[in-house]
């Protein structure tokens, strides 16, 4: 039973990119955070502190911000550019897997019209990306995280299973909610990433939105199936959907009727649902999601 | 030198309150956490165990939800009945200060047009609200958090003090960035709270987007009297503009040029300017903000 | 009702410094993180973007790492001097506010004994101080924040107020747990704030222990007079204490008896019990805590 | 390309547990966060909302604070006790994962001894757990995140890869500073979890501080080696290492030389070592960590 090294990786991560453009009269902007994990030919740094194969995480910090001098584009495609100079450039290095998050930016409105070169943060929901190249391809995943969304109704759940320890009422009408966290492989490095993402997005919302509910879980694969059945391009999608639970207040003891009108929103404990919607012939994944 | 009891005060914090608004067709979303904090008679409970005059943080709790049962409406409204019950119905009770933080919530647009009961967690930035109440009176106060805000130019900073630690190069041009922490004070506690709401944070935001900057100080008062100038019925705001820096990345060691285009966002330390601009004729306010 | 400046100050937040102490055999560690807070003659940057007044931020940092390199020390003193510096040099700065916050780390244990140069970061408990500097003199303030206690009896709470939204039951045995944040005044610049600060933290935690409690505004006030009573040079100490609730668990749907047991730690809403326990003598403080 | 269903889990997470055990004079105390994820037959759920197979998440909370009732333990044990009765008594269910968080108490030390009843948290590091069940039979893992660890010197960095965008420096004395997230595999059910948990902390604790590190990878090896070494039972051993940065502060045009003194603890970016150090017949999970 001897002792050996298994899988490792190593990289810089959360590096954080704000790119300009500044060529036409209003400016643009991209903000991204940027994390790279190399593998390769990385025994003798761990077992002799030998680092002959080690490009430092500082020089992929500046890889980084070097290559967003040329722009940054669709964050799948500046991945992509990444993950494939680590691998091409770096003998050792066998895989390159990088994760990207876009912090979307809104134009400010003026009195004047929109403002050329001012901006406001626009909402929790950050699009992500996780790209993984080696020497024998690519694979570029997009996503999502920070989508919440809430029903008010067309939301049931009741006909469960029930044990010793099951005292939950059935519902016929419930406020669902959740923050989608959601990614989606493509099945190929070519691909206008940004108008894909703009409407799953949209379908994973009007899915949400659209599906009467029995439970968490068929809202999960009516938005996958969804993303799917619109995106043939899309070889699966993982949803990752916490229950956000909303507890109707008991205010009886006040003489007061509540009338699904007032809600107490828990943070802790929550349900968590996680699924992969997939295609029957999809290729498996190069990477570890 | 007696030891004796200072100012203190006790309440119920964070209670996470949502209510659905069934009565039309549209449902409608308000997500509100208050927080409540009594002062007052309070010396027996402190020196002796004794709650006599101490209104549970507990039913404060319930007090919340109850009144939600009535509608929520402005939030400042909703602090302004939660503060004068407190005061009104507890004899020990001297002062009741509540605090209100609102997350908006947009509607889903559908293909068939607005989702009738279906909506997005809308942004970072959230509406606040503090209301104190005594027997001599009420004061309203409103705000928001989390309004982050970046202009690409149109900002220099030069012409500053030296000392032996200042190493710092003046710049004619450069990012500004902040997320803008707002509180005001209102001179009546009657008032169009929402459509005065709106209207200050659309005057921060084009303040900050259309004042040329020469130190982000400059850029507060400009906000602040914009404010003012277009609201006489506010008496005061104070501003928190932490200064998001944005560092431009030397790419020259790679033999790159970089023309204000690539810049790193740092997250500590960070410039922090606060500052409040009021009336000359602004009566004292009553409470602690 | 012309539009004025009003209250204001600027400076840098959570400046992270780590100092080593290699002088001896053994080195020594201090991480201590400094946020600095500067106002005085500062209309001209306000009204005309005029910063012949400003130090900027970015030698304030500068400051903070020039001043480790002849040793952090106890961090009031650490702070005594940054305040005391920025007022004598800057003769438009006309008050000086530094917040410190320590980390504590232990030196970690060998086989062979004490490491000479390893450590492991201590807790959660940080300790602070406060230091205000003007012409006039100085103030110090030190504290502690994040020190979590627990008592697992020993706490009743009954006797309380009735109102209408009041449903709690009385309790002759609870929980009680806290995360104490606490600051307190010193008399005086000169002191031993090492020892002190040790024995209040002790004092703090022990009185919490020992004392039976009937409300937590009892414990608070225990807290307090205990540190009064054993620290003349302290003129006072205000605490503020979350309630953070331990729910027993009904278990009886199960069949199970839950005799004082088994219990819900919920993390929002919470109680929030503030206070000040000072001397009939002391003097009013200079600076906003 | 038909669309179907793929991995899919579900369950409560975060269930904030705390028990007190009254049985002896001196009580003790168990803080533990269990979060529960359930697979098997629910394609139901999915495809058509029909809720036969799905024991709620309410239940499983339920289940959670019902065990604790009995005594919780070793949270391994607690957590194979858990996902044992899941696989057990709900027959579509296939797989139960059960993570566990454990916050570490301290009893207060009074002036008369140890307290009886009261207890102070005792810092940053979590001991965790996660365990798999299935019909086929369990597997356990222990694991410990927050663990805070920074060596002074003999840590020497050079000798690595250079390409265009490597501009480090080499060094050789530096600061090395990492929070450890370690995870490791036991052979079997079986086993004193708690003199395990403790000694592999040690060693992971020491290894870290007595390894002259050329390389953040060469003391993962050392630390993960040494653990399995000592170690029998454990199969092998998963660790994370942030390397965060502290950044010698160049002091120099303020006149003040930096002897290896004053450092800039930074927060992002961070190198991230991620590395598995195992046996060469370990048998392979059944979970994914």
């Amino acid at each position: 039973m001897g002792i050996v090294l298994g899988d490792n990786r190593y990289g810089k991560a959360e590096v954080h990119l704000v790119r300009v453009d500044r060529a036409a009269d209003r400016h643009a902007l991209a903000d991204v955070t940027v994390s790279v994990s190399l593998s390769g030919e990385l025994a003798d740094v761990h077992l002799r502190g030998d680092n002959r194969n080690v490009l430092t995480t500082d020089a992929q910090k500046n890889t980084v911000f070097a290559f967003a001098a040329d722009g940054v584009g669709q964050i799948e495609e500046f991945g992509l550019r990444l993950a494939r100079h680590f691998v091409a450039s770096q003998p050792a290095i066998r895989r390159a897997v990088v994760r990207l998050t876009e912090q979307p930016w809104d134009r400010i409105e003026g009195d004047g019209g929109p403002a050329p070169h001012s901006f406001a943060r626009n909402g929790t929901c950050l699009r992500t990306a996780q790209v993984c190249g080696t020497a024998d391809g690519v694979e570029v995943g997009s996503g999502l995280t920070g989508l919440t969304l809430l029903n008010t109704t067309d939301s049931e759940f009741w006909g469960f299973a029930r044990d010793r320890y099951t005292t939950l009422a059935e519902t016929r009408d419930r406020v669902l909610a959740t923050a989608v966290d959601a990614r989606w492989r493509h099945r190929s490095a070519d691909g206008d990433f940004g108008t894909s993402y703009r409407d799953v997005r949209r379908l994973l919302t009007t899915a949400f939105a659209e599906t009467y509910s029995y439970s968490l879980q068929q809202t999960l694969y009516a938005m996958g199936e969804r993303v799917l059945a619109a995106h043939p391009e899309i070889a699966e999608i993982r949803l990752s959907l916490p229950n956000k639970h909303h507890f109707l207040v008991d205010l009886s003891p006040h003489g007061i009727e509540n009338a699904d009108t007032v809600y107490y929103a828990a943070d802790r404990p929550y349900g968590l649902i996680e699924g992969t919607v997939t295609r029957d012939d999809a290729a498996p994944s190069m990477m570890d999601w």
